[in-house]
This record gives C-alpha cells, structure tokens and sequence, in this order.
C-alpha cells in the first residue's frame, strides 16, 4: 500500500470509547484519505458504530481483543492484566512490529505511558518519556513538556526534554533552531529550583546545534509564544496546561454572561457573530487535542479522554504530521549527537558528591 | 485616631515608585476615608507628587529614608545595604512596633519576603510564610497560596498553607468553614508528588474544625472555583498564576482582532460596548492586585511591580479588609489548635527514617 500511512487506535479507550474514537477515525480519514487503520478492541462492542462510517471501515482492519483497560486502573493493574492482551497493548505493540506508524488511544494516560514504556522502550539513554503538547499562542503555537507523564525532572532530564522538544518543533514547523526556554517563576538566573538552574546553565555552555536556548520564561509566557519550546517537568507543567483550559472556559462564560446582558448587547453579539465564530474557533480546545510521548523508540499519541469526534480526529492528525515527518528519527540522531551532555552532567553530579 | 487605620507605605518601590504607590493611596483614600499613611521613602524624590494629592498629603506623614531597595537586588544583597535603613525596612518596621496596622509594598519581592521573615519572624512553628493570592473564579473568588515564596514544600508547610488559608478565607469572605483543595495533577489518591498524598492525608483525617478537607483539584478547577482554598507549593502556584494571566491577556487580544475584522463585527462591539466594559471589568488584572504573605507577625500586602495606581489601590484595600478582621490573629489562634498536626508529621518522618 505505497502511500499509506497506517495508524493503530486503541479503540476502547476514553470517556466515550468507540463512538468518538471511530468518528474521529473517519473524520481523520476525510481530510487525510491516504491514512489507514488498525482497529483494536472489542469487536462486538463496536461492529455497529463502524457500520457507520463505510469509508473508516473500507480503510481498516479490525483486530479484536477481549480484554479492555479502564480509566481508573492504576498503570501496575493495567499493565498485570492488559499486558499482550489488551487493546491498548496490542494498539502499541503495532508501532513496535511496524504494522503502524504510530498509535492513538484516548485511554488511561498512566497506563498507556506505563505500557508504550514496556511495549516500546526508551531511546538511548532516556530515562523517563515526556508528554509534549501544542500550545496555542498569540504568535502561533509552540511545543510544551512535559505535561504529565513525570512529577519532578532532574537537570539531565530536563535537557533531554529541551533536546527532544526542539527536534518536534523543527519537525512540525520547519524551524533550523527553535527557541527553547525552560519555565521558570523569574527570568533572573538566581530564582527557581536547582534542576532548572543547572539545566539553564547546562543548556546555555552548551549551545547546541539543533536549538537556540531563550533562557528562563514564566507563566505568561505561554500564551505570548516567547518561545518556540517550553520546557518543564511534568508536574508544573500539567498545572499550566490545565490552568490555561480553565482560564479559557471561565472567560468564555464571562463572555456569553456578559453578551446577554441587555438588549443592544444581543443585537451586537447578532451583528457580530462571524467574529465570535472566529474566536470561538480559536479558543476551540479540541483543535490543539492530543499530546505525544517523546523519548520513545515509536510514536504514541495520547488523546484527551473527554474529546469528541472532531477532538480524537486532531490527535490523528498531529501523529500524522509527525509520523510523516519522521519526528522519531530525528529524536534519535539529535539524542544521539547531544548524547555527552546528560553524561557530563551525571560526572559533575558525582564530582560535587564527592568533595 | 480612633475609628482610623494606618498603613505603612514603601513609596519608592515597584517599577513606577512614586506615581503609582501615591497615586495609589490616594484612590484608596477616596474609597475608605479613615486611612491614614505613613510614607517610607525619599522624601525629596515624592514631594512633588505628594504635593499632587492634597486629601493623601493630609491624611499622611511622611518619614524619609535616604536607602532603596532596587527591583534586581538579591534579598541577601537588600538585607545587607537596606536592613534597618530603607524604605522597604522601615515600612515592614512600622507593622511590627504597632504603628501601622499593615503595609504595602511593590518592591522586589524576594527582597520583601526576606526582611519581611528578619523583621516580623514567622508565627509560632511556621517554618516558611507563604504568598497568598485571591483568584476570580466563575463562582466568585478563591485564596490561592502559596504563588511563589518558596520553592517546594513538604507535607506539614502544606497543612500550615491550607490553615492559614482557611483562615484568611474565613476573615475575608465570612465563611465558617471554607472548603480546601490541593492542587496536584489529578484527582486520584495514587497520583502526584509524594508531599501533596501526604498533606491530603493528614487533612483529610484531622477533619479540622476551621476547614473542610476537599481532596485534590486540578489546574482547570482554579477558574471553576471548584474550592475556596487552593493549596499548593510556590513554583506550581506562582506558575498557575501567571499562566492564568497571560491566557487572559491572549484571550483578550484574540477578541480584539475579531471585533475589527469585518465592519458588521465592528457595528456589533459599538452596540454591545457596555457587555465588553463589563467583561473588561471582570478581566481587570489590577481588581485582584495583591498577595499576602501569611505566616508572619504583622500583615504585610505585595502589590504587583508593574501595576498602575488602581492596582496599588486594590492592595491597599485588600490589606485594609485584612486587617479590619484581625487576620494575624486568626491565623495565630487556628494554627495554635491545630498545632500538633505539623508535629506529629515530623515526628512520622522521624520514625520513618529510624526504620
């Protein structure tokens, strides 16, 4: 099938399960005709929602699985009773046999990120994978990680997720040095925690090829687009993330409360409803959905639990794009040419233990 | 002066001095007659402008300091020149003699924080005060602290975060038993950084009576105002905050560009600009200008550097309101009933270690 680009769903997971997993599907397949699809699930559970979309069903081949990983299993019950057998297993394990270019579920994110570990091991010296997300801002958009998948990220860890994070921005905006900040709660060199200190130092001597360092960038920065690579660990950086939701929704209802208000305010909101269309389209969370493991040797996508259709059909597309820009190879070749960083910081590490 | 209230003003501190801190003062007296100011700086460089605001220059008395604490200074660096001299000093000095009922101050914040804890010193067995913050939220408006003192924190500063935030919540917005969340990456008991689990742990089985333990809450649930009380470490905290304020700022630009795209969209903000004045007013960064630092003996209010003379106002106000309920002694009497809780958590990790 010269053309295609095959991708593998977990077709069980999230809050929805087939109906918005198969509709994003063929959503996805619309605008992308050339995907192809790796079903994998309960057959039985979603024959009638494929017969739905004859062209997803024509572009796919079903692989059943009994066994299913809920959203409150814990990533050590999942991976007892899901591991080889479960949906969201096999939907990995076919990024890893090369049946797929990537994956996508909408399941558990523990699990999956405990099962795409064990399923598809990390590149060289990574230690731990990170959660990369699009983050729309008023430049654009830019990469931010990690969003999740860790609590705490040492000084080396953090440099990975610079390096990594800087090879996806070059690959999905055709950028020769993106710039990278590392979040911080100052931009003065002396404020933040030690791992972020010694990464900015670590980052800055070094002055890799593959990536122009900013420096420090604070909460706002964010949404100004200061950079092209926001790196954080996962903790504060899922607070981010989901702040920033939050403050979108609370003023989209300030927005309508206040557009009700009287009757000139109706009338004006009438007139001016392609312009609220557009804003809507722009603080549209489902347009930025999904968010990638990097650190990976294979591409998974994760998809936002909740989404709809429209929402599971954009995280397709993101691992389309970075699939098609072969995001895993140039992860590796960058990983590997900036491999004596995290090394030396290690050394240093020691040395100082050692006085 | 009975029936007064006196506030210490650092005159010459924040990114405008002068201009914004009298200016300030000088909205906030309009608002509350009974103020009354003493001014800490250099009284050469405000006369003129004090000389602007007749009623302020009244109702004030000024007290000269020749030093200042610069915006870049390290808090060790403003000790060490500005300790018992400046202007910043000396104003955190007239809380502590009982001359000023609280003070106010735009200055550099770490430099604040320290001669802040060297000054007042922390209540009883409080090892490190916090920055509280107010957050508008869709339901109205909660305490979120600690937004950027401290970097990290264990299980009891925690506990003591969410005390002294119930308490102010309760001196603030009347409320018996305000509910308390803390903020982690998710909702489930097994997630997120071993001293928040933990800080959830001894609240929840403490059941204090100045608190309602709520469990943990997400970034999404800071707008929502899903709790009265937000509890979390200052890096997250001061990273949630700006990241909600830079959300804000873009999305307030996004509206801006769509209400000038098309001339209809244009028509339609002229007829609905008392719905956008009202969403401006919600939006008002400078409504919610000032933190709070809890923990100390004396009522100290942080003003944003960078605000106008509304905002400066709104801190002012906001310490006002504070000392009009007897915070600091509220917070000393609910830390005092509840103080076995930190020591028994230390005594846990003591045991813990001996094992």
């Amino acid at each position: 099938m010269t053309g295609t680009l095959t991708v593998s769903l977990d077709v069980m997971g999230g809050d929805h399960g087939p109906a918005v997993s198969l509709g994003g599907a063929a959503v996805a397949l619309e605008r992308k005709p050339h995907l192809r699809f790796l079903l994998f699930g309960d057959g039985n559970a979603f024959h009638a929602e494929l017969q739905r979309h004859p062209a997803l069903k024509a572009a796919s081949e079903v692989r059943h699985c009994d066994v299913a990983v809920s959203m409150n299993d814990k990533p050590s019950q999942a991976l007892r009773h899901g591991r080889g057998k479960s949906g969201m297993w096999q939907s990995i394990d076919a990024v890893r046999s090369g049946q797929a270019a990537f994956c996508v579920s909408a399941g558990n994110t523990g699990a999956l990120m405990a099962m795409a570990r064990f399923c598809l091991r990390t590149i060289d010296r990574v230690e731990r994978p990170a959660m990369a997300a699009l983050w729309p801002t008023m430049k654009g958009e830019s990469v931010v990680l990690d969003v999740g998948a860790n609590v705490g990220a040492d000084s080396s860890q953090l440099v990975d997720f610079a390096v990594m994070g800087a090879a996806m921005a070059r690959a999905l905006y055709d950028l020769d040095r993106p710039s990278v900040g590392l979040l911080n709660i100052g931009v003065e060199e002396v404020k933040g925690q030690e791992e972020v200190r010694e990464a900015g130092r670590i980052l800055r001597d070094a002055n890799l090829p593959g990536l122009s360092y900013h420096g420090f960038v604070e909460g706002d920065d964010l949404g100004k687009g200061t950079v092209d690579v926001v790196v954080t660990e996962g903790f504060s950086g899922n607070i981010a993330l989901k702040t920033a939701e939050g403050t979108a929704r609370q003023i989209a209802q300030y927005l309508r409360l206040a557009m009700s208000r009287t009757l000139m305010a109706r009338i004006g909101y009438f007139l001016a409803r392609s312009a609220f269309d557009y804003l809507r389209e722009k603080l549209d969370p489902r347009k930025v959905n999904g968010a990638v493991f990097l650190g990976l040797n294979g591409l998974v996508v994760k998809s936002h639990g909740g989404t709809d259709a429209e929402g599971f059909a954009a995280a397709i597309e993101m691992g389309h794009d970075m699939a098609a820009s072969s995001i895993i190879e140039k992860i590796k070749n960058d990983l590997r040419s900036f491999g004596t960083l995290g090394a030396e910081t290690d050394r240093q590490a020691v040395r100082r233990e050692e006085q």
